[in-house]
């Protein structure tokens, strides 16, 4: 696109384009342009207190977790993404998923706000980190090619494309394939897809195109699963398959499977799991409410981030050498 | 130092040095704690009026080129150097040597400000980036290692310690040892250092050190340099000594040199460099001025940073897969 902008050298239609991008983005109450879902935020940035609301067009507030839904366009296999962690940033955030609305929460680890660590030659994460909602890794369930159970979360998804996405961005991927990594002794699918809008989507339409197209991805993605954990004081992560991706097929038929388990979970009058599973949208749902406004009206206000000091920044920053031999 | 205050237990005197430290890295126009040199702000980031002066403790406005001395303890053998690009960000900030008192700026580009294409795996410069003042890259002198000629600027350097540095922050370091870039076709030395306050820099003390300590980041560092300007359509750069990292000793002795031939270049009364060498301090030379004020009063008054479009921002984040086959 950039590259469009030289070429066209019709600078003032791209001046105002860019001037109206640029104010869609600006207006931080409202993530990404053209999303039907708005974040809010509530808290303190930089503090536990930290929360990324949801809200639909009407401004209700909604669950990422189960009210998003899973399918963007189901006739064209789109999904929808929530965007935890944009790439290049190491804060760990996530879906709270026990939580009502589930909003976007920093993880926190003995009571200090978790940064997972940078382990050489990477910075933070290798690509927008995030989730497919109306999913759920049962814990029940022993996955046979694992042959490790669920790890309770919403299935885990790797976007790959060039553009870096805000915290808490909805965006439309297709899939491309998948790991099955084994994390602390839990299945836990990491889908690899890439952003539909990308420059690069049409020409990525399975697994070997990513090494096609992006050579050293894939075995950078697999090597940074493996380590990531290793600087706490882990073992390395393992994975099913001798570490080897799997393919477009394989993926849409786990993301079809666990979006079975969340909607038998949100259909259950009984609830196990731990999870709250309080949600706007879902007719069939035990755990439907009317007034979501009330939670969030419970959170406290937003704030002026808290600041990072010098030395916790140091920390956050530090580069880690990791050996596997 | 974060493991320290693990340890120590003692939260309340460690809360009382973060928010001292806090305080120091708030204060914006300083750019560094207990540094000798003050950095100032004129025009507006983003934009092409961007510039960071220098100044002593006295507030008189100085040359980082030429005003900083090379030493920060000659005795110890540890250096002042002038962080141009923090680490893992890709602005092409660099001293202005042809400007007055030679603020740093960000380099422009057929009339765009430029940045460093991110080449997979990095992202942007993998070391705190900058120069060793008071020296100069001769561009009359053919070196006898690579066989070109020198680049008319400062000796760069890479500093490889933990902490991610300010832009325009004086750090000292010492050095480790070199590598002989030969950047499109002139000597471009790139020196390697570490952050005398690092935690690892007791450690390090000679080139093989930092393979020890922090395997990979050697080969990081050549293949970097080798491929850095191949996404701008450039060829693939080249080294001398078969791309190997030379030695501390060796990286003192073209420090040394490159130290002379600056100093000659100011004690000339003739200037056929191009470069502009009015400094404060140096009684030896004729490019010698009193009155640096005038020239900080000259430069735009500082503004508020120019929005990055989301469009340029896709630009500047842009992972480039370069294959060198």
């Amino acid at each position: 696109m950039f590259a469009a902008r030289r070429h066209f050298g019709c600078r003032r239609v791209f001046a105002a384009i860019k001037q109206c991008l640029a104010f869609a983005v600006n207006k931080r109450n409202f993530c990404e342009m053209e999303s039907n879902f708005n974040v809010i935020q509530k808290g303190t940035e930089n503090d536990t207190s930290f929360r990324l609301f949801y809200c639909d067009k009407q401004n209700v507030p909604i669950s990422p977790f189960h009210d998003i839904p899973l399918f963007a366009d189901q006739n064209n296999q789109t999904y929808n993404m929530v965007v935890e962690i944009p790439r290049w940033t190491n804060a760990k955030m996530e879906i709270a998923t026990k939580e009502p609305l589930n909003p976007i929460k920093q993880d926190v680890k003995n009571g200090e706000l978790r940064y997972v660590k940078n382990c050489f030659p990477h910075r933070g994460y290798i690509w927008n980190y995030g989730a497919l909602p109306q999913t759920w890794e049962n814990p029940k369930h022993l996955d046979e090619s694992t042959g490790c159970k669920g790890d309770n979360d919403p299935i885990d998804v790797c976007e790959i494309g060039a553009r870096v996405h805000q915290r808490g961005a909805v965006i439309q991927v297709k899939l491309l394939g998948c790991f099955a990594l084994i994390d602390e002794g839990e299945t836990d699918w990491k889908i690899m897809a890439i952003d539909v809008n990308d420059p690069l989507a049409p020409y990525l339409s399975d697994i070997e195109d990513v090494n096609r197209h992006m050579p050293g991805l894939l075995r950078a993605t697999q090597e940074w699963f493996k380590i990531y954990k290793i600087p706490d004081g882990k073992k390395a992560n393992e994975f099913a398959f001798n570490g080897e991706a799997k393919n477009r097929e394989f993926a849409h038929k786990i993301v079809s499977d666990t979006h079975k388990y969340w909607k038998e979970l949100v259909s259950s009058p009984t609830n196990e799991s731990g999870l709250d599973l309080t949600n706007v949208t879902l007719s069939f749902s035990p755990y439907k409410i009317d007034d979501s406004d009330s939670i969030l009206k419970l959170a406290p206000e937003k704030s002026e981030p808290k600041e990072i000091s010098d030395l916790e920044k140091a920390s956050i920053d530090k580069w880690y050498y990791v050996s596997l031999s």
